[in-house]
């Protein structure tokens, strides 16, 4: 890169789209206008090439989309709308200024999908690998507060949809020669993840006590979670894990350990009362999303149990641990 | 460091300070409650290791303290008041946890002096050098834009306090020997800078149109800012800009670099009428606090001027650029 001023200039989006933006890129700071009866959402995430992705596994686009995905899953499992975002990237030699400006249309692409708006960031150089760090912004109606710690014995457990896929397509991309299998879904699951803000939005607006979590560290680890901050045993059922066609061509051990601690899908995990699981699912079937019950949440002391047709088995809380 | 959740439990305040903060560190995001009357602030700022500091200039207490403090800065040069920051952190291998401890506790003891609370982060592992990126939220009353295009001509020039002093102390860390100056107010300010947050109040409260940037890049840097964004000329008067004892051992014309162009100073740098210039001293003085005018504002088109005994010079925009 040539010059730092230069490049801002280059990434600052020409329009924004959401009205409470008062202040944009191009001072100290940016400002926001608050919204009436909602509260705000603040979170941070960061990715390093060779930990996160490296060059082999992901392209720029691909590396952009996925920084601020992460980002916006995290916006979701709060039950929010993402509303603005800000980037900070530390650049080492040998980065092109396609490859960042790739980068920057990746974030800015999915961005727009959904209204998000770039307000600020910061640019540096850096002796190491490139590292990514975005931080969002959402907003949730006040007093929805779908967190870990809101599950209760007798709820029924939830999942937004099938996991393991990027577990899976990192392992396909990892690979020398690529399988003759149908990966595409696959590889796609880990390259450009889809965060679940609808669904979220939906939890949200249901108005029912929900617990809620994003799988970003594995199944095993997100429930984890839920039983630690709720003191509740939760039982996955293995049999009713939602999958797809494209994980049927790989063995069978695999496919349950990416399931349960791969992580990445970004899918949503969460209980709701018994009671009302039946009008939840209703809700998301009439909105054209998919929720699935895993499971079911019993009296504590916390853990995680999977039910499978070798009987009821304790799991671990495996998932990416950095540092270990 | 030996597991990331036991260092994030370790890291995890005690205690919070702001009523506003819903939920801090703990679940997928953080959730706080606007304020009647107030506008949002955000920022976020990257410090690289062997870019911005190395482990000769600062120990880690200061890398973290210094972290917060150039957010903080960027609040106060909107006016605003810190609430909240979020932390992400890419560590390598070689630093101890107690190294670790030291930069938490470096920002925690600065956001405890102005009941900021710690809402977030995210903690990862990097092959390169040890990377730090704070993002900062903060408050400023409704409509209390202190904004770069704020600037007309007839304005008066003003800065909040002596610059060059972070570029000295940062020349004299980088000094084999060190000399036998009196330099301990000079390191200090490189290495543990004051932001203005009670000046940043004091001008958003004051009423007044006022034009305003942090010298963070240097003050000609921040001055052709202030001059571009508003299209004026700014003349800065160089026997007006506020000095310090420590500066005067030094080579006139080294430390006239360093207050132009050394940056990290984190002064404030603005304008405001020649009208309200008295009684904005006036506020300042009868709050402690201090404030000196260091030149004029004349019409445009856009350009920075120095004033000194050998009549008027145009300055560059110089200041650090990263990849120049």
């Amino acid at each position: 890169m040539k010059d730092e001023f230069e490049f801002i200039n280059r990434i600052k989006p020409n329009k924004t789209h959401q009205p409470t933006l008062i202040e944009g890129i191009g001072d100290d700071a940016a400002l926001i206008r608050p919204e009436s009866g909602y509260d705000d959402i603040l979170c941070v995430d960061t990715m390093v090439e060779n930990i996160h992705f490296n060059r082999k596994t992901m392209t720029p686009y691909q590396i952009g989309y996925k920084a601020l995905a992460v980002n916006m899953s995290d916006i979701a499992a709060m039950g929010g709308q993402p509303k603005f975002y800000l980037v900070s990237i530390a650049i080492p030699n040998g980065w092109t200024e396609t490859e960042l400006d790739d980068i920057y249309r990746g974030m800015s692409e999915l961005a727009e999908s959904y209204e998000m708006d770039l307000i600020g960031g910061d640019t540096v150089s850096t002796s190491g690998p490139l590292t990514i760090s975005v931080t969002a912004h959402g907003r949730v109606k006040q007093d929805r507060k779908l967190l870990r710690r809101n599950a209760k014995p007798g709820d029924v457990l939830f999942l937004t949809g099938p996991v393991g896929l990027s577990a899976a397509g990192l392992s396909i991309l990892l690979e020398e020669a690529h399988s003759d299998k149908p990966i595409e879904e696959l590889t796609k699951a880990h390259q450009l993840p889809t965060p679940q803000v609808k669904a979220g939005l939906l939890l949200s607006e249901s108005g029912y006590r929900i617990a809620l979590n994003d799988v970003s560290d594995g199944l095993a680890s997100e429930a984890h979670e839920i039983a630690e901050a709720s003191q509740v045993h939760i039982v996955i059922a293995e049999d009713k894990l939602p999958t797809i066609e494209a994980l049927s061509f790989f063995d069978k051990k695999n496919v349950l350990d990416w399931m349960l601690n791969g992580g990445e899908d970004f899918q949503l995990i969460g209980t709701v009362s018994a009671e009302h699981w039946i009008s939840l699912s209703n809700l998301f079937e009439k909105n054209g999303q998919t929720i699935h019950q895993i499971g079911t949440v019993s009296e504590g002391p916390s853990k995680v149990s999977l039910n499978s047709k070798n009987g009821l088995m304790p799991i671990d809380k495996k998932g990416y641990n950095h540092f270990t």
